[in-house]
């Protein structure tokens, strides 16, 4: 069987900690994870924050419908999706990768012109909803990560977003939170959902064959 | 090193295909992968579509700027995200959920209710807004176990979606499509990014660790 399936299956939503912390190398093997995902032009329109400091958590708390996953995680990754200075944004990753690959700075201006005419048009609200999609799939790369490292994480939507952004100072750096996942290790007896069958859609209700 | 590491530095956003098919078991991989990734509520608000009917993927062709996968890869997916409906569909998963769960059909009525308060007060376009990040994070569970089994994928939101959408009759199934995904096989030959550098945006630019 697919590891990637055993650990998709091994997983679940953890809804209690135990406060132990993950290892260095476990929690840099699920950044890279959020890294290496794929994105439309490559821009990866987000930025990861990692937070350990147990203060910090300790705020984000009661702006989080005091989950308590927020505290007795050992990291706590903040996803936050760029919500404006996009041009200069994208021409610095233009740039990048550009000078990685040896070529000259002009050598892709068509296609990024044709995209900073895009961005333009459409505005920092269609840019931000864009920039939130490309994160939710490092959003997933995390989560399938963590897994494989055997490590637990509660992939999080609900909380107060304007007020995270502003502890956080998000909104002075152009970035939105759009997730939250906390990095831990499950605490079985106190876990309502540990013991609960996993559900899905049917995969016939689901995923359709075009004939 | 983390085996998901060593395929998500295999894969690449594959520009040519070589028309060889994919295994009928490794398409189910990708698509159990899909199915597992976790979504906010456990809605899982969006469907996918495969097609390997080279008629449709040719009359798909032109709406997706002539991109060549399309008709090369062996199968083609959809992401379709929910654009309506939602209250029915809500209903359904809760449904399905506490059945399998062996739990009473009242069991999360508190949770539904507050749900469905949500869905109603924010509107289709917020909801759709919503769905289509779900969807996301299952597009990137796809790409990771499309690459675990050496396939090659294409992720793709360049295309002309309301086209595509009255194509595959998805606006009257309360759908849009969000992505599309060609699996196939690179034919390096034609590729004309398979021997570029992968490159992402440094992690000491992207990742922030709070003190």
């Amino acid at each position: 069987m697919s590891k990637l399936l055993q650990d998709l299956n091994w997983r679940y939503a953890t809804k209690k900690m135990n406060g132990q912390s993950v290892s260095e190398d476990k929690v840099q093997t699920i950044l890279e994870a959020a890294r290496l995902a794929p994105t439309s032009s490559g821009l990866q329109p987000f930025e990861i924050l990692v937070i350990s400091n147990p203060e910090i958590k300790q705020q984000i708390l009661p702006l989080a419908y005091n989950q308590q996953q927020i505290v007795d995680s050992s990291h706590l990754l903040v996803f936050a999706a760029w919500s404006g200075k996009f041009k200069e944004r994208i021409e610095k990753v233009f740039e990048h990768n550009n000078s990685e690959r040896g070529l000259p700075a002009s050598a892709t201006d068509d296609y990024k012109n044709m995209l900073l005419n895009t961005f333009e048009a459409r505005g920092d609200e269609a840019n931000f909803n864009f920039a939130a999609r490309q994160a939710y799939i490092a959003f997933g790369m995390a989560i399938a990560a963590a897994a494989e490292q055997k490590v637990d994480a509660t992939p999080m939507e609900g909380f107060d977003g304007p007020s995270i952004d502003k502890l956080l100072n998000l909104e002075e750096q152009n970035l939105k939170i759009v997730t939250l996942l906390p990095l831990g290790y499950r605490e079985e007896a106190g876990d309502w959902l540990v013991n609960l069958k996993k559900v899905r859609r049917p995969a016939d209700e689901m995923i359709h064959v075009l004939a």
